[in-house]
């Protein structure tokens, strides 16, 4: 019961781009910001932007920045597109299953609902309130926006 | 996002005990059945022994059948108690998280929420739930009840 490490990084790349909304950030800062390859980022970022998400500036001055609005991306869709495996029991998998309790069984309904009610949960919180500093607590730590820790790079006027 | 495979056997292992409330099955037929080795079956029928989940007879006649009634078994319960990965991201688990933007972020909270809704979703459901047989459905194929496909053995009077 794991996500993927892919949908991890998926989900931080979209993150930092949402937390400078005004501009570029580089797979190069990613990479050392999370400490993961380049190579691995290069694959997460050209999924993202063929879903639409995220749009790429290649050249100097370039990077990404998201394709839409943070607040109309929602967690639930970004989980679901990068995930590959929900084989929840054997007999999701109708080519391999050799279960023997499949013709009278629920299980597979009982965790296909409680999936669904996982994602719904995910559906209902967006990008943009992922990023969103937290309410101030009083006499608590102060919260320090995840913008803060960013370098911000202006998109340039004209892009190659 | 996907349940280890040792959860899908220990939930075919309390379904099968649960099919069959007035029999014991043992551990070969249990293995053959499903075809999977008797030593993967030992280690889970041993977890479930010690949960409190299963009870065990040893000796000619011996076999496992249901510490307690199905209708007292939330699998919501079983999952929770043979599942050992919930690490959706890597900011659950502090010993090994280097992620940057964990002092601000809110994903943590909202992935463990959506787990918190799989899981009541599946603690509504109980085992006797699992392999009750479905209602018929008119024109449909007849359901056949998980416990026709097993062969009965009673338990013996007296037990070694």
């Amino acid at each position: 019961m794991r996500l993927a490490e892919y949908t991890d990084y998926t989900l931080r790349v979209l993150m930092s781009c949402a937390a400078q909304p005004d501009g570029l950030i580089t797979i190069a800062e990613l990479a050392e910001r999370h400490g993961v390859s380049k190579n691995h980022l290069m694959k997460i970022v050209n999924d993202l932007a063929r879903q639409g998400v995220l749009q790429t500036t290649r050249g100097r001055g370039g990077g990404l920045c998201l394709a839409k609005p943070a607040t109309d991306i929602r967690v639930g869709d970004v989980v679901r597109n990068s995930e590959t495996d929900f084989r929840l029991a054997e007999c999701f998998d109708a080519r391999t299953n050799a279960c023997t309790l499949t013709p009278s069984c629920r299980l597979k309904g009982v965790l296909q609902g409680a999936l669904d009610a996982y994602f719904k949960a995910l559906d209902g919180v967006t990008l943009a309130e992922l990023v969103a500093p937290p309410p101030p607590r009083s006499g608590g730590r102060r919260s320090v926006p995840i913008v803060a820790a960013v370098p911000v790079r202006r998109p340039a006027a004209k892009r190659g």
